[in-house]
């Protein structure tokens, strides 16, 4: 078994113990993604990055990814495929001539 | 090398490419995975989870696992370890025989 | 007519015109200011803040106003009361002594 | 004292009696404003928007606007004038006939 799918395998084990399934809709899932999002950001509010605690990001950073993986399971999405196909993509709305060095959006490169 | 090793080998490969390094600090990366996380709710937004259109959901998923992944790696994370350690802290807020089958948060069962 | 309550007026008959009050429930208000919260936070994407182009700055804080309005709306708040109400409770989390000069969040004073 | 100018005026006294204005620019105010409306959102998750609890909405419904209070006073932005202007220019991304009763983005009508 993937790696990925090992991760995913757990988290549905997680979920069905405790009879969640109802509760994880594609649209909450969203929302809860958000949710944790906003968690991780908080340990860098009013601080630079050198002073963000380490243990309490990878554990917000564990909750964003659990529900990326949920929702990626919801729609059988491989999570690899998709990260590998926005990739290319992105490839062609940042060519390398006009990106590098360069933190400007895409519309005004 | 595995699955993920090998998504966070091309993700490093085209920002590298652009030179944008000096702009992945931790803290930005953060903010970065927030903003796709509002990108990829905007398609479940005013209307049902069935009516989200599955290729945006897609690309915009790929987005927030892109971040969630460069973060990791700024962080030297192990994302199976760190979602599989998180599980096992959730099960601790979560015991089973309290929380099946409620969406109440840990503090309210 | 007071301020808040003039803005108010106009967010409803603008909403009324096209006939989307029956989009605008509390959960979907509540979505709808994450993303424009997110849109705004993209001003600040890998800049310091005197790099922020203050014309999109203005156009995507006023979309946050104009949800958190339309939220206060739908619960009756009275704005100026729950943002008073809730800086004197501040005021106990975070006791002047303790706060001064610090960033730290109130269960860490 | 206009309504939304008593109110920036105690939030700003609050903010001084701390001397947190060290930590106020703008970028880290947004990113305040991103955690505090995922924490509003945090109400809504997988419930209805019936069952969320109304005392906890009132909270950070007023964090959020006190962020965006600060944010709008950091760049002398009168709120009542920026959301007026964002009014009319919505209007002509979403023109009434077009728009009427249907959720759709201005970009697909």
């Amino acid at each position: 078994m993937s790696e990925i799918k090992e991760i995913i395998t757990e988290l549905i084990k997680f979920r069905d113990k405790r009879d969640w399934e109802q509760f994880h809709n594609p649209k909450d899932l969203a929302v809860a993604l958000n949710i944790e999002a906003g968690e991780l950001l908080e340990n860098f509010l009013w601080k630079s990055h050198e002073e963000a605690n380490k243990d309490k990001v990878k554990e917000e950073l564990a909750d964003v990814f659990a529900y990326a993986f949920l929702l990626a399971e919801k729609y059988n999405f491989d999570v690899k495929e998709i990260v590998l196909e926005k990739i290319k993509k992105n490839g062609e709305k940042y060519p390398i001539d006009k990106a590098k060095g360069t933190a400007k959006k895409y519309n005004e490169l």
